[in-house]
């Protein structure tokens, strides 16, 4: 078996989820994802740890959504039960074709996630999403399967200890921060506060990769206009050149190159959707190109992202002052800061064209 | 899609579980019978009913059943609490490698079925095993896939209302009967009491192929010698030419040509090990030959079966004179009653060289 395999497999079971005698494990992966599957095993088989291995498999649920009316759907109870006994979760990603449900209506597909929430609140707390460098995914970003498992497995296979080291410079900043800066070109200049919010060191626990520091702005503090450089994947539409305007946090104005609709069905979500629920700083360098596929585009070095909708829970202290932003959705969009950028805390600048103050080779 | 895929994925969610609207079906398969997976998920989405696809591989299998101990097996909580949400189940059978598991230590995998016995306990009520034409399966039948397919889709895809009609002369024959005697050559004549038990039409339910009519013995009545005319597959041996001799129900005398001692294993697993728990009739002529595979062999026409071990709870009346007998194993065992053999029930000849009395050809 190729080594890399088997390192993501030790990866996963023990960085990511802690794996422990007699733990029940929910696993779900496609066929394509096979030779990590049987890794996985392996390395559960030495822990003592009993797998329930769930088949992902599209093309069954393209036939089946095809064959749904939207007002069929109920909840899964037998899905539900069996996430609900798991002590952890492992979700491995991995297409042999990404447009595999580009045939079924959409409104099946969000039918079903609506009628299935329940199962992703009662996940287990160890959970882990990662990726299996499939031919699909591989297509999408426009590599060779053999390029795109070297892509992945650098970006994933990594020395995670050193990694949160490194970030954990950037948290350090951000915990202590009031006001953020985020300039790149002409096109984005915006400004919002953290006060309050904890700044979270990513390094590959719940996502695999991992490689980002993220953060949630007070939801009424975001100033000013943002061009996002990179796609945003929306039902399997692509957003190009996406612009959004904020006044008192909210989105006053927006406007896409290609399927402005879809942006403003992101944004007509719900009233939160118009708000900010996340700022994150994409510190993995072993994502040097963008693929199509947050779980690492939002990771890739000299970006930040920003998602409109809710904030993720671990960025707002408990019992607080602050509040974070609240809504069902949360769509990541990124910004390229590799030239004529910074981010600025509290006046001073901690990053300029993707360098770290904390890194070499960054100009004061 | 292959038309007799979508045949044998109709029959299953109609014929053998009955689903309904919003049931939760548990469905379990191979990559093999990916086409199969397929055609049942549109089938459920057809009716209206939630999947939950669980993935047999029995390489993932083989990798976590090495690394495990004997000692280190517990109940799966999450398989059991699936399982036990469920309101039906359909698990398909199917290898690529039969032998798959012939490297893991048999007593990892004896310990890894005690540990989950409570996961077959509580199953629901409507399930159904099936066999997916699996390469793997077509060679321990010594077929081409193309072959072995043909067969497993002619065994499947029957007129189940017919064949249950014609069953039904013979159940109709066993419900009043007290006395069998199965008679084969100079190597096969045994009695049995089959007095109060129940006949029962396996008209392809549970099992797809059905196709035999099965009753209990009352425990101690079986007197007389059996040769086994085809070999019994047990833990991954052949055990050929086995021979029972049965005094007052007790086997009293056993041999084999072949792995004797796994025949003895098998009688001393517990006290009810060494009596009859089931006679079985094979009715379903188009499994013509034995393909190694107890889900077909059993149903052949021109054979009888009988089960060392546990009776099958249908035959027993819940609150009959009569008790079935009881044991942890059942091993279904055949004699080829083609040549120069009879059935006869209460003196009457009912069956003579395969031909039923009820049938053209039969010769009183």
């Amino acid at each position: 078996m190729d080594p890399r395999v088997e390192r993501h497999a030790e990866l996963i079971v023990d960085h990511c989820v802690d794996i422990q005698e007699n733990d029940d494990v929910y696993l779900s992966a496609g066929t394509v994802a096979e030779d990590l599957v049987v890794a996985l095993h392996a390395e559960l088989g030495k822990r003592g740890a009993n797998p329930l291995l769930s088949w992902s498999n599209s093309a069954a649920s393209r036939a089946y959504h095809r064959e749904m009316s939207a007002d069929d759907y109920t909840l899964n109870e037998h899905s539900r039960a069996a996430m609900e006994a798991a002590d952890a979760l492992i979700a491995i990603r991995g297409d042999e074709n990404t447009a595999e449900t580009s045939d079924v209506p959409p409104e099946n597909l969000s039918a079903a996630q609506r009628a299935n929430q329940e199962i992703q609140e009662v996940r287990p707390d160890r959970w882990v999403g990662t990726q299996y460098p499939a031919p699909g995914n591989a297509q999408k970003a426009e590599m060779s399967t053999e390029e795109y498992e070297a892509f992945v497995w650098n970006a994933v296979n990594k020395d995670w200890a050193a990694q949160h080291e490194h970030q954990q410079q950037l948290v350090e900043i951000l915990d202590d921060a009031d006001d953020v800066r985020i300039k790149s070109g002409e096109s984005t200049d915006v400004t919002m506060n953290i006060s309050g919010m904890n700044a979270v060191n990513d390094d590959g626990r719940k996502n695999l990769p991992g490689g980002e520091v993220f953060t949630a702005p007070v939801p009424d503090s975001v100033e000013g206009h943002v061009t996002f450089d990179k796609p945003v994947m929306y039902l399997g539409r692509e957003i190009n050149d996406a612009e959004l305007t904020f006044e008192n946090g909210e989105v006053v104005d927006y406007s896409a190159g290609q399927n402005e609709d879809a942006l403003g069905a992101i944004l007509d979500t719900d009233e939160g959707a118009r708000r900010l629920g996340e700022l994150g700083i994409g510190m993995n360098r072993d994502i040097d190109q963008f693929t199509y596929n947050m779980l690492f585009d939002e990771k890739m070095g000299d970006t930040v992202h920003m998602a409109v909708g809710r904030a993720i829970d671990d960025c707002v202290p408990e019992d607080g002052d602050v509040e974070g932003n609240e809504s069902a959705t949360h769509v990541d969009m990124i910004v390229d800061m590799s030239e004529d950028s910074f981010i600025e805390v509290d006046g001073e600048v901690v990053q300029r064209d993707g360098t770290f103050r904390f890194e070499d080779g960054f100009e004061e």
